[in-house]
């Protein structure tokens, strides 16, 4: 008898955005899988504690690499395909022992999640369900009151990670926008929001749904940089009726 | 002392997909406003009403057209416009009886979803809360467990309702996309794609995470037509590593 795995979206930090899959997957699995870097806790377990079972064995998945910065890199990625190896590899064995395996993830799993990379390694090897969360990029237009897109919007996705010139011209033919993984890219990403020529519309938003959550308009914060949980948002819907 | 307003999104149609948060909101409402065409149940009122308290006034908004083909019309415009504001009124009559309103909204609430359409009325005048709910698209591609962006990505989100040579050229230019609102723009989608070069990675999801959820690979799909519940993904992540 293998176990099954199961990809768990924990929503976007508010505990109590979990769903009700999410808590009743978590009291049925026997280990609980999530990633952290090294020597950090690890967000998606801090959300989701509450709900582990009495007994359930906890299997942290390292991070070998704490930067983001050389992502291009072949050593970089050598290290980070071997780390998604291992990890899977260390669920696996959890799986052919019949155990049930709960992988969190923040947001939702197959949303530029960590997940993605375990499920694509097992999926096909061991029965596994998906259970979807709330997205961080929800959480955070849910807090700032803004109505994203809206009938004929076309919304785009851009990871921070895209050079200027690319956000800019992006950025020209969005209605709606949503920028991810801002951290040490919010410089480049004003300037191609101000390129644009939507730099007064957009929204900045750290810890979405946490208590410690903060927002503004992008033009009015003065600091560099963004830690780790923070987007921003152009809302569409101009025309809104 | 004035009631609050809170928008509540149900997710994708699994009762179990509600969050805790959605679930407590449903708890502590006096009222629960949900949106419908006229004749029809509501679909979000079928996912939450477990969760409705005993006693809870029910204020179902009722759409005065059917359908949408001719949303572009000045009639038609007007027409909605009105019942929104009719709606609004509906709700603020309750919340200056001082009653809690949760307005249910498919998925999340603030995306391409009519929950807004009372936001935007009223979140000046009340203390107004809005809980994220899971979408729709991510109902889809959990159950399609597709990873639908990664790393770079740049994921674009598609209302059907597009002509189709702005489709073609939107969906040529993303790494991966979503389309939303497919019913009879169908056959409009297929040849968008088609002419993007993307239908052979099209996925098409109807009722995603419901009982009678189905999905196929569009191009394997014969009939022309399809159900309002119904969504196209064409995953990124063609370099999955
Ligand atoms: C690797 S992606 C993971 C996304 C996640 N799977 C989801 O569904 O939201 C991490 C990025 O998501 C964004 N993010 C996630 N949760 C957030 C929150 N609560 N507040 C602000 N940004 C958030 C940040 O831009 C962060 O850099
Ligand atoms: C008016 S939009 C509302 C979107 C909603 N607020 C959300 O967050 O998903 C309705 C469209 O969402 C898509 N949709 C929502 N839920 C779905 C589901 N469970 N399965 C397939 N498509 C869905 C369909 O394309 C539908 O035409």
């Amino acid at each position: 008898m293998r176990g099954h795995l199961i990809g768990v979206g924990v929503g976007p930090g508010d505990p109590d955005l979990l769903t009700l899959k999410a808590v009743k997957a978590l009291q049925s699995a026997d280990v609980v899988g999530y990633f952290a870097k090294a020597g950090n806790v690890s967000h998606a377990r801090t959300v989701a504690a509450a709900h582990f079972p009495a007994g359930a064995v906890e299997l942290p998945l390292l991070y070998p690499v704490t930067t983001e910065i050389h992502r291009h890199d072949n050593a970089y990625r050598s290290a980070i395909g071997a780390f998604y190896d291992a990890s899977a590899a260390a669920v696996a064995e959890h799986l052919m022992a019949g155990r049930t395996v709960a992988v969190l993830s923040e947001g939702d799993p197959l949303f530029y999640g960590s997940y993605m990379h375990i499920h694509v390694r097992l999926a096909g090897r061991f029965q596994t369900q998906v259970i979807p969360g709330v997205t961080g990029m929800s959480g955070c237009w849910s807090e700032a009151g803004a109505p994203i897109a809206q009938g004929d919007d076309v919304l785009m996705v851009l990871p921070g990670t895209l050079d200027e010139a690319e956000l800019a011209r992006r950025l020209a033919e969005a209605d709606a926008a949503v920028i991810m993984k801002v951290g040490r890219n919010l410089p480049k990403i004003r300037r191609a929001l101000a390129a644009a020529g939507r730099l007064d519309r957009a929204v900045y938003v750290e810890r979405g749904t946490m208590a410690d959550c903060a927002l503004v308009p992008l033009a009015e914060r003065a600091e560099e940089h963004a830690p780790y949980f923070a987007i921003v948002l152009v809302p569409g819907w101009e025309r809104a009726a």
